[in-house]
């Protein structure tokens, strides 16, 4: 490893739960983690907990006045004028891990659930090299895995996670929302563990690992509405062909809805992947499910760049 | 029939969405069937519809003060000393459909949803023969429906569909809070469905129907806990052997909950048929399921003891 790019170590990691109030699944691991004292299972780590969102945690909400997790944006922690209880609370947030350009937590986990059938997803805000061998890394060590990217949705992203200079959100599913299930515990546990453990190799400069030469992900590039009535009312339901499917492809002329009458209903469209297929979060925006497709990066690509940077 | 005994005629028939705000089906189900005249179908019976908690559906939740499913004893009805949001919309609608004791509506059918696989759920409040009768049809004409029966809770019910003298829940699930999905959308419409043929048949004095003779049912007889920790809160899963279960017996030595560190916990106690396991609306009171045991009544007993009377 060119010692002129030696990386700078990962020490200050902080694990988040219930940035959503209703997604319990992180909120009793932080909890677990802090009474078992797991910290002292990464001793060259200074692991740190936070429980994001604590009034809607109570109230077994996903949020009270704003979603905490779209709150994140610079220009929004920066904005006075923003004042509700999770804006607030970012503000908060933004004070005691970053600020978001110089923070001082080096990476955080931010534990999410979904109840579509998500897998173990973990998304990433951000294609870097540091980014690209932890997600190589964790489809190696974890069942079940996919990689999702937002960062093409925006630069100064709005998630929890982006306060830190690194970070990924873990999102477990299909899970109800306030409600625990062992096995999505046990998933997102294992992608914690793994995650600290890839720190470690990545502190002890052991890396690059023997790994594939690239990384497949899905990327997000759209999102399909539920058809609505004259009302604006709801007016079919996700076909019962892609409830509980993980990632799958459609083509025109597949269902899509289906009608309460029991109509089908056709999608109309380029082929893509579906992500989120349902999601009780979304029926707020009447979201019924959002669109992505498989893209590959090569890590050579970046290992390059950084070498010449 | 004995013409003493000729039964009073049901034609006011009140089908409630929404007493829970996050479970979507049945709202959907009545908005659908205004929009769609369905009550033209039924030209004997005169159909209304009713959105118990407004309040509640627009912030997605299961209720904002308290339960409205809990609010109709008679003794609560008649406190003027109750005041909260959920408890002046039980009075509001006691005076709609009630008063209780004397109804303006004869039959209410409240639609409910559950987050555990409780099937196509007909719970009864009331043991009588009207209600066995109803019950033994509805085992006939639907898939996968059980009868529970939550009469022996309580004389004074506390549940909406208690202001009417005849009623019943039906609750299908499994589906998470604040979604939709079409099959549990299609079992409860078949189960209205089949409570309304059924109302038809009673009114046109066509029972009894060449039916069994007598009726199994699931009767409640108790709850189990969450265990906790010492700061009271959960901590265990319930067991992923139960998850999605459907009234499973379970006996002493049985798995029940499955602790964070992944240590089974065995069931202690007498055999039981277990229901709302792992039910998402019962986490605030801690409840991680309910116990029921079968129990049998011949129609016959209250069909003599009804012509007697």
């Amino acid at each position: 490893m060119n010692s002129s790019n030696e990386p700078v170590a990962v020490s200050n990691v902080t694990i988040v739960g219930g940035t959503h109030g209703n997604e319990l699944t992180g909120i009793h691991l932080i909890q677990e983690w802090q009474k078992n004292n797991v910290a002292n299972e990464y001793p060259s780590l200074e692991l740190n907990y936070l429980l994001a969102n604590p009034a809607a945690r109570k109230a077994n909400k996903r949020y009270l006045d704003h979603d905490l997790n779209r709150c994140f944006k610079k220009v929004d922690l920066e904005n006075p004028a923003l004042k509700s209880l999770e804006q607030q609370r970012a503000k908060e947030i933004n004070q005691l891990l970053g600020p978001k350009g110089n923070p001082k937590t080096d990476l955080i986990i931010d534990l999410h659930t979904s109840t579509a059938n998500m897998q173990t997803n973990i998304v990433l805000t951000r294609i870097d090299l540091f980014h690209l061998q932890l997600a190589v890394y964790l489809k190696q060590e974890l069942e079940d895995v996919v990689i999702t990217s937002e960062k093409e949705l925006m630069t100064d992203h709005h998630f929890l996670e982006s306060i830190a200079d690194k970070g990924i959100v873990i999102e477990v599913g299909a899970i109800p929302q306030g409600s625990l299930q062992f096995d999505c515990y046990q998933k997102t546990e294992n992608a914690v563990k793994a995650t600290l453990k890839f720190i470690e190799i990545f502190n002890a400069q052991q890396l690059p690992l023997n790994k594939p030469s690239q990384l497949d992900l899905m990327s997000y590039h759209s999102k399909i509405n539920f058809p609505t009535d004259v009302h604006g009312e709801i007016s079919a339901c996700v076909h019962p062909n892609l409830i509980g499917k993980a990632y799958p492809l459609i083509v025109a002329g597949d269902p899509i809805f289906k009608s309460f009458d029991g109509t089908d209903i056709e999608y109309q469209g380029e082929p893509t992947h579906l992500a989120f297929i349902n999601e009780a979060a979304y029926y707020d925006q009447q979201i019924a499910m959002c669109c992505c497709r498989p893209i590959s990066f090569k890590l050579e690509d970046y290992e390059l760049a950084k070498q010449s940077g």
